[in-house]
């Protein structure tokens, strides 16, 4: 018997927790709830959990790796908004004789690298690892980007090449243990700067590419009632077609901008490598296509029962 | 072989973190950490995780049972700091063929009790259930509470008796279904008018007891530097005072401050049930005492390996 899926399951959560009402700009189903500040600003809120035998396989992944990719799994949501992460509450839950260090060091280089300040959390004995942060971020310039403002005519970007940590995903299971795709499996990177410099530029719509570039443009293309048509996607070196199509946790941001000359000052005037256009917003919203075929893959949902 | 002990991983946790410094006021080990926000207000961040088989029996509890408490922990802890609560994440990870409508509906109930709005989390795929939240609020009036305030002199207060849901979990364990006892440990209540009343009333310091009021002491009185002086210990119907002194999950609040008479009245103008003056906070950080005698009780540690 198969489940309402995660998608629908998400939905009905929605419709449980909605008539609550409240102050949140946005709550479920973007990349960072925000909610309103006293002072005016956007306060952003999200949470990602990484569990062992579902995002990560201990026998492929050292636990710093672990550490250190559930930092970026949220800092990305984040930035996906064009926000810049500030707080950070860890939750583990460790299974017997699990060593806690290594996890820890991980978790601690990619706090220092992001500008994340770990402040509390919490710690519980069980089974199975678990890995739960929930991140506070802010916007520092401009309003959040959500993924509901694409509209038709509008530039789609991503910030860079695709398919890398799914490539080295595939090397590692293959008995691989470096080169340039491993290393970004094990340590992908979040693009702050660069959510800043596309919400600077007036991105209209934006989300990050964790569960692969299909999959994430569909989210973006049905929270807008836009279709999209891609012209050609940037695979990364190493990587295959499928990997750049359905490989998530590269972490790339994607977003849609009126204005391409903007977006590329806006990256330039950041010092940060020119995003890539790869396609345009259409009206029609049945339309996803990449080089006038229909794009395959719903990506990754997990099966859950309501 | 035994390991380090929670609270031993934890410091050692707060070491490795602590280099990265920051804007937190307080972060690993208080109740919630605080944070500064631009208006010059203080924000509470605190994230609590139950998990399957230890925080809480599927047997013995329904799930929307288990969604109740897992936002009642967290909004505890906001309590304790004098703090409101204002807005969750909840992500759960969830085992084949568990059903999630009940535990929605639970968190829904407990949400809408304390006025949290549900703005966001994540939901993945896993062997055992774990809920766990991160919960944002902010101090209305008073600056927050921490656990570290209390002085030698000041009177140590509980809001309520003690033990009932430790003599609930008895109860349902012996087969009973009902009860006051068991309700309490079914659907245990936060204090959160009572922690802003005691903040008002010039709290030195504040804690909610989730361990044990004899645990939860020893964390207040060690992070003052006090000892403290119990008199008596009130212990609630169907409870015995085993139940009273280390049963956790009562969720009611533990406070010192050097003026009863500005607690009673700050009580009563909140139309709240007036505390319990239990005991006294004395110079000695090694006396911890009920009626002349030690006070035992570790109170439970998750066994950690570092």
């Amino acid at each position: 018997v198969s489940g309402p899926g995660e998608l629908e399951v998400i939905e009905r959560i929605r419709r449980l927790l909605s008539p609550l009402g409240g102050a949140a700009e946005v709550g479920i189903g973007d990349d960072a709830a925000v909610v309103a500040e006293p002072d005016g600003g956007a306060l952003l809120l999200t949470a990602d959990v990484l569990v062992a035998g579902v995002h990560f396989d201990l026998a492929l992944s050292d636990p710093s790796d672990v550490g250190w990719k559930a930092v970026v799994a949220n800092v990305s949501d984040i930035a996906a908004m064009g926000g810049e992460p500030l707080y950070a509450l860890v939750t583990l839950v460790v299974p017997p004789g699990f060593a806690l260090s290594g996890l820890y060091e991980g978790l601690a280089e990619s706090a220092g690298a992001y500008g994340v300040q770990v402040v509390g959390g919490d710690l519980s004995a069980g089974n199975e690892l678990c890995v739960s942060i929930a991140l506070t971020g802010r916007c520092p310039r401009c309003p959040p980007v959500f993924r509901s403002g694409a509209r038709a005519g509008d530039v789609i970007f991503v910030t860079g090449p695709l398919g890398a940590s799914a490539a080295g995903l595939r090397l590692l299971r293959a008995g691989e243990s470096s080169g340039a795709c491993v290393e970004a499996h094990r340590r992908p990177v979040a693009r702050v700067a660069e959510g800043i410099a596309a919400a600077t530029a007036g991105a209209t719509a934006m989300i990050d590419i964790s569960d692969g570039l299909a999959t994430d443009l569909r989210h973006l293309a049905a929270a807008s009632g836009v279709g999209a048509r891609l012209e050609e996607v940037p695979v990364a070196p190493g990587a295959d077609l499928e990997e750049a199509l359905t490989g998530g946790e590269d972490y790339q941001l994607l977003f849609s901008a009126p204005d391409p000359a903007a977006v590329q000052a806006a990256f330039e005037a950041a010092r940060l490598r020119p995003p890539l256009a790869v396609g345009v917003c259409v009206q029609d919203p049945i339309e996803l296509t990449l080089a006038g075929e229909p794009l395959a893959g719903r990506g990754y949902e997990h099966n859950l029962t309501w």
